[in-house]
């Protein structure tokens, strides 16, 4: 493996150079627990409004890991790039566009960026990993190395990575480009060429929840006591502050517990400096299923946002964090 | 003017170092365009659901100016707080306190903080400020010296600044401790100390929006053209990346025109290093005034997050960002 990092640098020094494996674990390793959500998650809630072009994705496409592998901001200071955000290399906004080895299907390659101001906040964590969960990431995880970008849409996060370059503008890729934006509801297949030069590529994830149980189609006993669960989890290291459970489709709404990985918040008290990664588990316990509910969840983020109660329809089905419900099956408690 | 600066570094050494107006001048000067919202900005649309604590404000505790200073981030770097993210001093979190002069109500003095990474980020701008729109600043608006953070609620912008104080923990004040946070909606007058230290303190504001004309009451003019004309900001340096405006009460939606005054933006492409501290002003434009209508709007912002359809109750009134709507008042065209 050989990842290749190209930048302009000051007194326009062009640096170029190839780094192996062997160098990025002579560099610091650093571990962070982070969710992985594609920008097309809940694609089918939109689907459900309007044809959306993209796979339907059902809310299966999040997941939470341990990355390990080095911070990306020290590779780049390795071979030459200043680390102070203070020095004039940074009077123009910079960014970094990486691409992953193999085909891709709408351009030459698969790439994508990021600015480099975001990476180059070392509490950002953005790193070049070479170990998913504790192992070397496998061919499908990324193998050798891949950008783990936390807070950020999946899209960000290149596999197989090939090249790092530091430049002036964003990537001109197709997936930065064109893919992984939220058009407004006018823009569809026949007009969008005149709405994508006019919005930007998605970065940061939005504020999200969703009920993993019941799962679809799984049957609640009337009754009986059930344990509703899911994930919730927001963008840009903000942090998930409260989940709410409503269990009459979204009029009334009580709290449920929580269960967050990062230890340093203490009660009533955001730790600012440690940004959140990971997601936020969820439990809300019902004493007795009565016979019809619809279930609902909302979660609230530290920047004060929470999630719509109804999708709103863009042309490719990113980002719905609309209000997420389910009307789960029931059947009578058995009296035999 | 004096404000004293307390800080534990590094080695444990106490620093305490007294700052005038004019040490304050010596530093490098910077200068930003940033909104100021009170989080209990649109507290009467919460008021409107059920009774809260705290004055009733409209949608006119939100204002816009340009302020000078020196950058907090090089007032403590000169008194000896170290500028490297990476150093040790910041491998746990730490919290900069600032008070203000004067008395306050429910506290000794008016107190807040902000996280130490955040004011250490350049790029974020926290300034000390000395001048808003090239005037210095007036008593009121907190002569000689004042905090401006830029994205973060006006609660931490303090004026009559007196002391600046980095500590391990957030400030116990009531301002942050009790004062500024959503708290769930089952907390209220007789149980919310139960409530107020499971939940962090405010910091970045929220994707808003408002509609300022028509004002309310303003009549319009059935038949004749009419311009809708509002604000709309969002927190943490996140920008408004589109305004929309229904003339149906919010059953369909079409795009307002947005002037944004950072200009550094391309068409379609986020400068992410220029964060947005600046509101969008936004207008549209009915040909034709019909004989009813209720005009709303709501914006997006770079996160992916846009307002709630309907509020939801806090009991502090707090960050209310729903979409606002307004239904005016409509005269017949005269015909004589």
């Amino acid at each position: 493996m050989q990842v290749d990092v190209d930048a302009v640098l000051p007194a326009k020094t062009q640096l170029s150079s190839s780094i192996k494996l062997a160098d990025l674990t002579k560099l610091p390793a650093f571990e962070v627990v982070a969710v992985l959500e594609c920008a097309g998650n809940r694609r089918d809630g939109l689907k459900a409004i309007k044809p959306v072009n993209g796979v339907i994705w059902g809310p299966g496409t999040a997941s939470n890991s341990r990355w390990s592998g080095c911070r990306l901001r020290d590779l780049l200071v390795s071979v030459g790039v200043p680390k102070d955000l203070c020095h004039p290399f940074y009077s123009t906004p910079k960014h970094v566009e990486f691409a992953g080895f193999g085909d891709a299907k709408e351009d030459k390659h698969y790439a994508s960026s990021i600015p480099l101001e975001w990476i180059m906040n070392p509490l950002n964590m953005v790193l070049v990993a070479y170990e998913m969960n504790g192992q070397p990431l496998t061919r499908d995880h990324g193998f050798p190395a891949r950008i783990v970008a936390p807070g950020i849409i999946g899209a960000r996060w290149v596999k197989w990575l090939k090249y790092i370059r530091v430049q002036d503008v964003e990537s001109d890729s197709f997936y930065q480009k064109l893919d992984y934006k939220i058009l407004p509801p006018m823009a569809d297949a026949h007009n969008c060429t005149e709405f994508w030069p006019r919005f930007p590529a998605l970065m940061e994830l939005n504020i999200q929840s969703v009920i993993c149980r019941p799962a679809p189609g799984e049957e609640l006993q009337v009754g009986r006591p059930f344990e509703v669960q899911g994930y919730a989890f927001s963008g840009g290291g903000r942090a998930v502050d409260r989940v709410e459970v409503s269990l009459d489709g979204g009029k009334t709404w009580d709290l449920a517990r929580i269960y967050t990985m990062q230890t340093k918040c203490k009660d009533g008290q955001r730790d600012w400096s440690a940004k959140q990664w990971a997601w936020t588990l969820w439990a809300y316990r019902i004493d007795h299923v009565p016979t019809g509910c619809t279930i609902a969840c909302r979660a609230w983020d530290s920047g004060g946002n929470t999630q719509p109660s109804e999708a709103v329809w863009n042309y490719r089905g990113v980002m719905n964090n609309s209000v997420y419900k389910i009307k789960p099956p029931v059947r009578l408690e058995s009296r035999l």
